[in-house]
């Protein structure tokens, strides 16, 4: 599979060697994942979405370990294999539990129930959920 | 809008009623959400449904506040209006602050670049990422 | 909303006049709705469609009442609002009852579901279900 | 792939044991699928996975083929690959014939079509097909 | 994987034998793709979307290497990753760039990420957007 | 509709307020749409945001037509109506044509269509569509 040729470290432009250097030293990890070789190919948005990434997974309000699984809980919602398994991994590796992963399932999988069946309805909103209302 | 007549109170079968008995002790207030009110023309599902949402959103490990966070971003994924708005007050109504909300926000939009960027580059799974490699 | 205005009767090309009268020749009623009015800037697309529908949704092998019904299925899940409305009141035109409707959304939560769970854990595919293992 | 172990009857808690134990008395038959062994990592959300499919696929109005069919629809839209496959496979086991598999194809495929052109161009629903109108 | 046998051209009946010749006369050259072998089951749904098929994707105003771009455009949207390396090779057959390809890559990923930034704030569309403002 | 209420000029921060000059700057255009106005509550995301559109969607090898028409084509897959009615009117500010408009909406049609029908049949891609396969 692939639509693109993943790119050794000897077949980088220097502007993606140093972006993939910038990966290696924020992660404190010599591994690149294929993610990052196939968008090698083009430099630029390379480096639009590790420095955005960077911003968005980066210290913040949220636990890392809560953000992945937001992460992982879109990927899921997007059908994106490649996403799903390995932002599973990041949260794994960021301490999330098998108990949590369960519950993480589990609400994904009653949110697509329940969002279905509201839109199968065409349910109007409720005028308490509306900002205004909230104010 | 809407496929079916949303119910009053009024209008209720029995085992639809004993339905929304229990949403309202649960839940410690009268209010019921429109939602509810238009699943209720099948009891089965609603009491399905109700009985679901009870234990999956119910204690656990995960913060309560963070569990809503993650039925957001799915209902965002999903492109449900109704989930986003009835879940974002939700998980306001149990702690998210302003700037947890931005987080989720900007991961949810991030998951969802990323994973077309991926999915459209047909990026193969690394092997690091599989749970057989994980053991 | 709507992108484009949508067409009066006064207002339509000669080429989609031709497709709203066989519209209403194949419908037996004079009520055309919306999709085709905003179609009707389009003669070609709107002529194509019309045959596909007309194909399609035509006497076939399954019950036209089935039909409408896995169309309102395949509509709620790409979240279609005016799809959904308008095939939900043609499966009920067609004879769905309140407990086929019932079924029908409880099928449509059910597989949304799983389907959000298999995605999830990557679930390989059973031998038994690919093709060749079933001839 | 798999973000999970498939666990094999051996691997088993005693409480996803006595889901599996249910699975084949239900269906007659000692398979069990992988969607399943994947699950039995979180028995809780195994049993309630299970008793919600028992009760939404078993015995209704629906013929229990139409029924299948319905869940590919949804399973096609989704693009949960594993889904189409496995329900693909029970709808033929409960009597799809080759042409009503084709006119279910055609139905999905054009649905999909004109989900798209009607969300493009914003169509605003009829009043016609308000619930409201239809009472 | 495939639900479906792939039928080579021995396996064909004369329908689909005469859609399978008139591909190849299009396109001048000798090679079927797997989605023509998967949909010739069903001669009648081969044909119409052929027919359709050759109708959009034919001579008409917009640069036939754009329509290409458009197709990956969507097919990324929809999670398709045959259709995705399909219209990828195709659009590189009608002269799509590696640049090009970067830029198209970028659109699909920034179109999904402020995509799920407006359907999360609910954003309210602006007059000036709609079709009768801009009349 | 909104889960935030949409910040007028006097409601801004500073660094809202900068991005939103640099905005009317680069558009040369005193307008500021709805979804900026939403997004102004977390300044970080608005910057970022507008940083990555304006580089995505600035001068480059693509038509700024061809782009936004490429932007209507995720957004119609995605489902998202404010981007849709925003993405249509800039095409249309950039010179995409009625004829434009109607070959754009029968290729997303068309693509959705051939999706689903590629899903369904789970056809397997062919080896000439891989990269390695053009290399």
């Amino acid at each position: 599979m692939a639509t693109v040729k993943l790119l050794s470290d000897d077949e980088l432009s220097s502007e993606a060697r140093a972006v993939f250097d910038d990966i290696r030293k924020v992660r404190q990890s010599d591994f690149i994942n294929n993610f990052w070789r196939a968008l090698a190919h083009d430099p630029k948005t390379l480096r639009r979405t590790w420095e955005s990434l960077k911003e968005v997974m980066g210290p913040g309000t949220l636990d890392p370990k809560v953000k992945e699984m937001l992460y992982v809980a879109v990927s899921v919602a997007h059908g994106c294999s490649y996403c799903i398994h390995s932002h599973t991994a990041s949260a794994r590796a960021k301490g999330m539990t098998a108990a949590e992963y369960g519950e993480l399932l589990a609400i994904v999988g009653m949110a697509a129930e329940t969002n279905r069946l509201v839109t199968a309805l065409g349910v109007p909103v409720d005028q308490a959920f509306l900002a205004d209302a909230a104010d």
